[in-house]
């Protein structure tokens, strides 16, 4: 029997980069990596779940800070490689920084003065969150 | 000297991910890697240009298709990891496919029965475009 999850080109380390969308503004929330037990899991149940590299174990987006990101749509492409997750994220947070999005530093446009300036608001302190 | 491409974690092979998305519309168009040479040029040229891993080389966008991305924004995530370009895509077209995105493929959202449809139309032959 064909399966989906193994249509996906995983890395020599089983992952592949999966990168979460607010479904409703377009914004570009945060990159994370999954295994194949995440993906499966992230389909089944509906919400992000990742593999934490860093942890080395499964990562429920939300479990702690409450900010689930239920999943839209997930979308693959042509090489087979990355994931798009279309999510409603939870809270309106998704960054360990209190951020909407973990990409909330914008480079100044100079390469030889370049500077990265955050730019988002804390939305909410994470002292509050964790 | 303080320098913007040093705060960036480089992964073991140099690299880091970076993410097209088109300014205006927020469409996700790719997902490709970047070394050092790499992101500074994209600075400095305004323009979206890559490191391929299979041919191990720079990687003009646009330099044979004419679909170059002209930057319009760069962003960093918190863990300085992940880059997200805000591109104008020349042509309309990212994908090598011919496509707009290279994320065409949805999923039926059915992890037992699973599948990856293609749902976005080819814009252009890719017979005509290389």
């Amino acid at each position: 029997m064909s399966n989906w999850l193994d249509e996906i080109k995983w890395d020599s380390d089983g992952l592949v980069p999966a990168i979460a969308q607010d479904y409703q503004t377009g914004r570009i929330l945060m990159m994370a990596w999954m295994n194949r037990e995440a993906l499966n899991l992230t389909i089944k149940e509906n919400r992000a779940i990742y593999y934490s590299r860093s942890r080395q174990q499964l990562w429920r987006k939300g479990e702690s800070s409450g900010h689930v990101q239920t999943l839209h749509e997930a979308r693959l492409d042509c090489d087979a490689d990355v994931i798009v997750l279309q999510v409603e994220q939870i809270g309106g947070i998704a960054c360990h920084t209190g951020r909407e999005s973990c990409f909330y530093r914008v480079h100044n446009g100079d390469a030889d003065q370049g500077e990265w300036k955050s730019v988002d608001p804390v939305l909410k302190d994470p002292k509050d969150i964790y």
